[in-house]
């Protein structure tokens, strides 16, 4: 094994009552509480016990299916708002779409967050996937891929242009000499771009971190080019050390290839662990989990993520051949490439591998003792697969408690992991650098113009 | 004096570190803590200690001028989330704009609020004044005043439907049949107007309160009729009893002819009370604020307010006839009319009528002592010239104590404002009826279909 002197990240990513699509039927779901901040409010603290870096969030902007699938999402920023208020340290990160929002809009809701969290706040960067999330802006399809990460480049650049429009010192709160803030150090931005346009300052002081911290969850080509500009953290899928390890090179490659450099993005794979004291307890939680999954389910689901209909072909078959099935996606590219390529790999059926996917969505799922996850976990971290993972317990709360209790303290034995916070903000807890500002240089833009009271 | 069966009704609102314009600059301001959690937890505790029925947060979707007025505001909704956190009857209810927003995100981040604070959301529905606002949204010019009300009210529609969307009882959880929602009581909506469309679920479940209690704040012809159809409290500025019962008669009025219940609707005028002991340290305390107040800036301000320069005109004569001001504005008309009104009825100065309007942008204000506010307040109340007050201290934190302390303590004794809460959710505060399922009669709404699992 190779020596690495930096330590692992970690992310709590909370989603439903678990990760695993049938984890709310298992007896120790918390599914009861997910519209309950209590509920939350544990698994925060929890996360925290642990040290990790961070707590993630996914977003929905639909209903999934109700009958079968935990469904409903509170509005994530909020979410992370009220639990800034039960935690001191933990990094609150939430996904929020720039297909189906306004970028002042987006801009404010994280600067806000970075300052009720003093600093902890992290914007997971998507550009949403399915019709239906259209369907509910009033819109008759969803964009297409490209032109999804087109629109979301220019939304970037308005969203840190905003940030960086209040000076780190514009504030002076001098009452005798009646000055609240430095005119001159409040700046308007005046972006006029293809898709977004915004002309103003943002209505909230410069965020303590900076730049909130930026994390891309997309792996496909546009994906990597759109992390390499902005990206400061990577969540990706990997089901092998060998194509997580080609993915890392390629993504810190092209940082380097965009003058950044290379340890200015984490990048952290997903992993769901399913772990025991022995393997037998590990295969027996992970066998009742797959009981869980009615077998009627697997054909349409893996037809649905492949957008190709399987129902003709036999179940316990190979997959057949799919034209261009990456081509003919308008979802996540990457994933479905992952699919395919894991299908050819361990000539899987159809019901084996649409059984692994439903688990965890494309994720890798290990299965195995506490310490062969920390095995697993070291093994990847040093041959540089990864610089951390996204853990995402198959079972909530319960399974992120397992996790902390027994897979954290072996990784911190090994110096793998810290002991204690070091830091108090998410950027230090990632070993981020805070971005001074970067806009405002070529001089075009202005001072903000003092606007008259108004009244309300 | 009339008598009245039912108690008053009070909101906190807070806004910066003091309503008065200046009040940032009195040594006992909290402007240091305007984007720290702390400041605002203080705050809704105090309200809470006081009975409020709500705390009630404004917003202003730009920068106001930054040199001389407290500037920048976190997002209201997610301040919310983290004081639900703080607090655990106190109602909890903030301005967010229709008109640079999408129906979708609004209608969850309400319900997602009212969800996190067990049934005491509340939505003050604005449409946003100035062109300045337009500007950071990427638009050339704020929207004409009639035509944000008729987008106001779509977008309204759209919201309400979505709410609609899961039945009370739709979630269901069974683990052994794996059935997690009702399908059958989770409902599209189909709604197609001529600004907004949407086609879908919420993806939040239905709020505990059915709906958030929604709040209006224009007084206009317009506004009244807007709230005449949808608004459940009405939030106002008056400064005479006659005119405050006018208005109150003419909006009961239209809610009749609407076909609701005249107390469906709450009338609450906005109250900026400069108290003390003695009517001499109240007076002393007015004169203190006045004094903030840079007498350079008054001419400018009322100019602005009544877009008409005043800057040739004496400061110490009266007010020149100005041709159709609330014609001429695009901002609040009802404000611009009340300002005029004001102004002959007072024969007030320039220097005067400004002095006044910058205190509490045209909001009464009162000064006399702690026993003289509670006599105004139950006059306007047992008068039907209200069914109580928007309380706006001057300068915040102190002046909201001030209150809570020496006025609601009269309040009690005299058995006008409750002791205790006997409800939990701000519907029961405000004695407003929890709304049944209004929409999904017509049939033409279906079953929300069943979608995949997502990635992600």
């Amino acid at each position: 094994m190779g020596t690495r002197d930096e330590q692992l990240h970690l992310g709590a990513f909370i989603y439903y009552s678990g990760h695993h699509h049938y984890g709310w039927r298992h007896p120790e779901s918390g599914a009861e509480g997910l519209f309950d901040f209590k509920f939350y409010k544990r698994l925060a603290q929890t996360a925290e016990r642990g040290k990790f870096d961070m707590m993630f969030l996914a977003d929905l902007l639909y209903v999934r299916g109700v009958e079968d699938a935990a469904s409903g999402m509170l509005e994530p920023v909020q979410l992370l708002a009220a639990l800034s208020t039960v935690t001191e340290k933990l990094g609150l990160t939430a996904t929020v779409s720039t297909t189906y929002n306004e970028p002042y809009n987006v801009a404010r809701k994280f600067a806000s967050l970075d300052h009720l969290s003093e600093g902890r706040a992290g914007w997971n960067i998507v550009t949403s996937q399915l019709d239906v999330e259209a369907y509910n802006y009033g819109k008759d399809k969803h964009p297409e891929h490209g032109l999804r990460y087109e629109m979301a480049r220019e939304f970037v650049e308005v969203v840190t242009r905003l940030w960086d429009t209040w000076e780190d010192d514009a504030l002076i709160i001098d009452r005798k000499a009646g000055i609240f803030a430095d005119g001159a150090k409040v700046k308007e931005v005046e972006y006029k771009g293809q898709w977004y346009s915004t002309k103003g300052a943002l209505n909230v002081p410069r965020p303590p971190q900076g730049y909130p911290v930026l994390i891309q969850a997309g792996s496909s080509a546009p994906g990597q080019d759109f992390a390499a500009a902005f990206g400061e953290v990577i969540f990706t899928a990997q089901q092998s050390l060998e194509a997580a390890q080609a993915f890392y090179a390629s993504v810190k490659g092209k940082l380097v290839a965009n003058g950044r450099q290379a340890d200015s993005i984490k990048i952290m794979p997903g992993l769901s662990p399913i772990i025991g004291a022995t393997e037998a307890e590990a295969q027996q939680k992970y066998k009742e989990l797959q009981d869980l999954i009615p077998s009627s389910v697997i054909v349409g689901a893996l037809s649905t993520m492949l957008n190709f209909d399987l129902s003709g072909y036999p179940i316990d078959g190979e997959l057949p051949d799919i034209p261009d099935p990456v081509e003919a996606t308008n979802g996540m590219k990457s994933r479905v490439q992952l699919i395919m390529d894991m299908a050819r790999k361990e000539r899987l059926s159809i019901q084996d591998l649409g059984g692994r996917l439903i688990g965890a969505r494309g994720h890798m799922q290990f299965v195995g003792t506490y310490g062969q996850l920390a095995d697993f976990m070291q093994h990847w971290f040093q041959e540089y697969g990864c610089d951390g993972f996204n853990i995402m317990p198959p079972v909530l709360p319960g399974n992120l408690d397992e996790f902390v209790d027994h897979v954290v303290p072996i990784l911190q034995q090994r110096g793998l992991f810290r002991k204690e916070y070091t830091g108090s903000t998410l950027r230090e807890h990632l070993g981020l650098e805070r971005p001074g500002l970067r806009h405002f240089q070529a001089g075009h833009e202005r001072a903000a113009a003092s606007a008259a009271p108004a009244a309300t």
